[in-house]
């Protein structure tokens, strides 16, 4: 076995996991459906008491007059952009360059909608206000998303977010949230969904992330845009008959989670604290400003594999599942705080980045 | 309350159904998860034992190379047709003008793919070989739709789906099996499912019809399809982190249905007979090919509504909830026949069948 794998099979033998809500098995589905009335009808094509409720529920949440709920982000940012374009009879769009259209939906949007995107700031770094100011390109829908989840999951200033909409709403440019992780980040601006969403002329949340549901999306807007997205999600072919196993798991979970936010927000902060302890080890950002970070460490992949895989044996804890490679040779990954960590001892947490801490001193440092 | 409404509060309180396999509510699910794991592992991304495993029954089933699981025929239609056309550099295909992407998909072959369809023989009929042969334009890839639904569940002969086959195969034209309804017209054909299917290049099948599924549907092929068809699935948006509460349900609903299949078909000539032994009824085809047929009243819309809610009162059985209006002015409606017919006691469908002659005898045929 190589060491890849080897740190899989430790990771999966241990007792504890810092990070994340827990197994994605199917016992996820039966603990919702054990609080569901089968005689509960399901929801027909986008009609019925099951999704109408939570469609309403959501666009309360979000403070926007009407959302409808698609079985995926992908499906739904892709038609909210499209929608845009259509309004303005302007196939352009700008986002970050590590945007999730860009990078993880195989070119759905050029392919399927013929949009071109304007890539927006660095691979580095946020979207800030001048950016935006700088565009030399006329767009019909800039689309931010926050947190930016692949540079850790970083937040702009409030005042930037709303200079950006000011900006947008005067040069007739519509403002997309790619608010998968929504309620993550409103523990760090002190602000509701409503809030943040009314800067905001669209926005999709997602149901497994924070949440912890098993898939789904909600798309939110004003009538006019929701109505357009119905007739794009039967294009797509996400009007499926019964979406209803996603729409109960979904409410099931944003119920379950929801109080829970400023409890991922503050343990994130504290464990991004104790990696930032130990000796060739950083997080990004420094200090959260969500429940997710990214973990820096400052040597060859292999070399942190044997190390994890050590610690985990010695004390039972498993910190991730695997490691990416960085173009200077060191390693990294994503940490979503979630319900294991409060679920963990603390004699534990300070034995693991104790022994952490000495074994990265022990190599050299990239 | 007007007739229509009438009607299906009528049908809703009747003891039995006459067609289907019963209510569309969460204990479907329920009935499944109560049998399935709770550590089993969830699908992600396409990947893992729970989708990879039935996806290999499914190839097996229908004896293709590979399948793909989807969580919509819509969505996995497209995209054969799409990538046939993509492999051809030509992008027009040929149905039925009652084909499935033509009138309930809100156009997204041509939204979304830019694909011209030929429409082949009329709306009142099924496509022939001289349909095919006298076709005046090139195309990618012909879609034959088995049984079609839109004119009551009507097949062509086994040898006209041959004679289309070699000369598609002879003229490098793809073809393309919307199979929905597969399982249900073996019985009439005598064939296995992977024999039809061997005439085709690519099939899909539906888990919610016949099968009395939740959604979802397969879509199989040769691998260097499938896989290309798993990238499309990705930019539609459909390649959801878990797909698992479809795939257990279409799996256990697969598994206890498809034995079923003869019966249905049997029951349902039998239960045609009975419609066409009525005054001013009759059924399209005359004898069905499948479990599914159509059934034309001979009267207007509002007094075959009002006879049928006082048949269900009478009775306690329901035979529709619903009617169409036909352009000449009489109606009719689609009849599936699944599980219910067998609970239905011989003497209540005598009743029933006896007294609907009765008051059909009673108005103005038109």
């Amino acid at each position: 076995m190589n060491e890849t794998n080897l740190l899989i099979e430790a990771f999966k033998n241990t007792i504890y996991k810092v990070a994340g809500h827990g197994k994605r098995n199917i016992q996820i589905l039966k603990d919702v459906l054990h609080e569901v009335d089968g005689q509960t009808d399901s929801d027909v094509y986008g009609n019925g008491k099951i999704i109408e409720e939570f469609q309403a529920k959501m666009a309360a949440y979000l403070g926007k007059e009407t959302a409808v709920f698609f079985p995926s982000g992908t499906m739904a940012q892709q038609i909210a952009l499209r929608i845009w374009c259509d309004k303005k009879g302007l196939k352009k769009v700008a986002y970050h360059p590590l945007c999730h259209l860009e990078i993880h939906e195989e070119g759905g949007l050029k392919e399927l909608h013929h949009i071109e995107p304007v890539l927006l700031a660095g691979k580095d770094r946020l979207i800030e206000l001048d950016d935006v100011l700088n565009m030399n390109e006329e767009i019909a829908c800039l689309l931010l998303e926050l947190p930016q989840r692949e540079i850790g999951g970083q937040l702009p200033d409030y005042e930037t977010l709303e200079e950006i909409s000011s900006y947008c709403r005067e040069k007739g440019i519509k403002l997309h949230l790619d608010g998968a992780r929504l309620p993550e980040i409103l523990p760090y601006y002190q602000k509701s969904a409503a809030e943040v969403c009314s800067l905001f002329d669209s926005v999709y949340i997602s149901f497994y992330k924070g949440i912890g549901g098993i898939a789904g999306a909600i798309l939110a807007g004003d009538k006019a845009f929701t109505e357009e997205s119905k007739v794009w999600k039967r294009r797509h072919g996400g009007d499926l008959i019964s979406l209803y196993p996603y729409i109960v798991s979904s409410n099931y979970y944003f119920d379950e989670k929801l109080p829970k936010m400023q409890q991922y927000y503050n343990n994130a902060k504290e464990l991004a604290e104790l990696f930032n302890s130990c000796h060739a080890i950083s997080t990004m950002p420094l200090v959260p400003v969500s429940n997710m970070f990214h973990v820096h460490y400052q040597g060859p992949k292999e070399q942190v594999e044997s190390v994890l895989v050590e610690l985990y044996e010695l004390t039972g804890v498993g910190l991730t599942s695997y490691l990416r490679e960085a173009i200077d040779g060191t390693c990294n990954y994503e940490v979503s705080v979630g319900d294991q960590y409060a679920t963990l001892p603390k004699e534990k947490v300070k034995q693991v980045f104790q022994l952490l801490d000495e074994k990265m001193k022990r190599f050299n440092i990239i």
